[in-house]
């Protein structure tokens, strides 16, 4: 699934910055492909992007219409409805990660039929993912593994893979959920494929490349999570990594809404995720610890970093406000 | 997804008692409920039971016609279609575990929409599964878990229910794979879920149950296996299992189709299946190791088993040759 860019953010009539993560997430990341915002009366985001229509976003060069606000229940609201058709008449894809089929907005599936334009749902698999072969294949792969579900993976493989590409490394973020693959305008969002191909996915997403061609993986879930650790397990061994990002929240002490399961330690972590990664890539080694210090002040941070470093013998580092060099020195290394 | 019974079991015209496993499964195992067998001209498949048609089983009493042989392909050859119409017309539903969804057969749907017959492709999982909850529910389980796939999990998992019930214990066979379902006339094919409700959908499989009441539940893949260790976890943690039955082939080396891939050592087997089985059920314990010795001799059987009980400290036994008194004891002690 190739995405086209650049983009037209599209904001609804959100007032809260909570619900419009994903039009952050992709002005923060990919800015260059962001060229404009549009919003419903009574819109309250400001991305600071330039206001325009879909037929002047289309005219300065937009191929797709984003949808970057998640509505209450995750669904499309009827009254979007006109300004998506109008969209696809401009020609403009529509990109949604939303519960709602973009074919079952009335009109719009004969809207985009007409106009050429397409209607990408990113939570939607490909059809047809092989089943995983297991066999090695060339360029190298770092897989951000997580203690819990939201704590950070995603915004570390893109800073990782932002400040290897500064220092000139042949380096791809590689999305594997909705926000990712926007982001990345291409991937998988593995949580959704059949059970028996969620390691052939992750082969797909991070391809056979170049000898010297580093992958930075975006992680999903968590081995020790009970409902989502074989979506984790599957897209950790089909990503065949070379090297471990364990990523963690000092403060968690249980999984996010699941009160009866405790954080693992960071060795506990360590040793789970390096036994399960070693099964397709035996020389799979840790080569840095994340922490996600957003709710602490910078001694506890600081505090934080040096003890998870020592413990591990790694690394540690909070992408968002890190220097990387160290990391990067000790994945590459 | 429950199944109604008994059966009538449909052979084709296959000759080859290997395209014929779900057929023979069925008579092994569910013999009270197949009540007949129906052959194409050339058929040469014999499971020793009274020949009819449709309509004479039906008179008989049967309520669902089971395709039993596996084509080339594992598709519905378009000159089954007027027996299977004549079957829905006879008002039997049929059940089927090919890839040819049955509403793709012509004629069929419409047939089995006036006769009020249903359509039942077992492959294809029920919607709105839930996520898994992780919340300990009653009853007991044991989960068959294995060094590799195809070894015996499923017959493990049948003689011991077999077993169990034979001694007077309320034990269910519980199944997570095609023929398992028919056997059982109930389950879920765990590896055709969407990857995120796996353990939501091991959860629904064994779901509560009196104190007293034991699941055996039919393992699928392998921790060990590159494709498919994702459905493993995803069913393991999800069944929430009491007990372990590590099962084995003590004469495979490599994975089936997979020579890069080395069979685990019984230990290591253990600890990595014991460790993920605790986080959703923190007293898991290994309870028995069934090894397939069928291209053994007796005395290498036995010598095989002696080995594998000795390292692992548990009862082994082979579920096609061994008496079960001893596992079934360890299972419940």
């Amino acid at each position: 699934m190739v995405l086209h860019m650049p983009y037209l953010l599209f904001l609804g009539e959100e007032t809260n910055p909570l619900k419009a993560k994903t039009a952050f997430g992709l002005r923060d990341w990919s800015a260059p492909d962001c060229i404009g915002q549009t919003r419903l009366p009574g819109g309250g985001i400001d991305l600071g992007l330039p206001e325009m229509d879909p037929a002047a976003a289309a005219a300065a060069g937009a191929r797709s219409l984003v949808i970057g606000v998640t509505p209450v229940g995750g669904r499309i609201p009827a009254h979007w409805g006109p300004l998506l058709i109008a969209a696809v008449e401009a020609g403009l894809d529509i990109v949604s990660g939303l519960h709602t089929p973009l074919e079952l907005v009335p009109g719009l599936a004969s809207a985009a039929a007409h106009s050429g334009a397409r209607l990408v749902d990113v939570r939607r698999p490909p059809d047809n993912l092989p089943r995983a072969t297991g066999k090695r294949r060339s360029g190298k792969r770092v897989a951000m593994v997580g203690t819990d579900c939201a704590l950070g993976k995603k915004y570390t493989a893109l800073a990782l893979a932002r400040a290897m590409r500064g220092q000139g490394v042949d380096a791809d973020f590689r999305a594997t959920g909705q926000t990712g693959i926007m982001i990345a305008g291409a991937g998988i969002a593995v949580d959704a494929v059949i059970a028996d191909f969620i390691a052939g996915a992750a082969e797909c997403i991070s391809p056979e490349a170049a000898p010297e061609h580093w992958d930075l993986i975006e992680g999903q879930g968590s081995l020790f999570h009970p409902a989502y650790a074989g979506v984790t397990l599957g897209l950790l061994h089909g990503s065949q990594a070379d090297g471990l990002i364990l990523c963690h929240d000092p403060l968690r002490t249980h999984l996010v809404s699941w009160p009866d399961y405790p954080v693992p330690g960071l060795a506990v972590a360590r040793d789970l995720y390096l036994q399960a990664a070693r099964l397709t890539n035996p020389g799979a080694r840790l080569v840095g610890v994340s922490l996600n210090t957003s709710a602490m002040d910078d001694a506890a941070a600081q505090e934080a970093l040096e003890r998870a470093g020592r413990e591990l013998g790694v690394p540690a580092f909070d992408p968002m406000r890190s220097r990387l060099d160290q990391v990067v020195a000790s994945i590459m290394g």
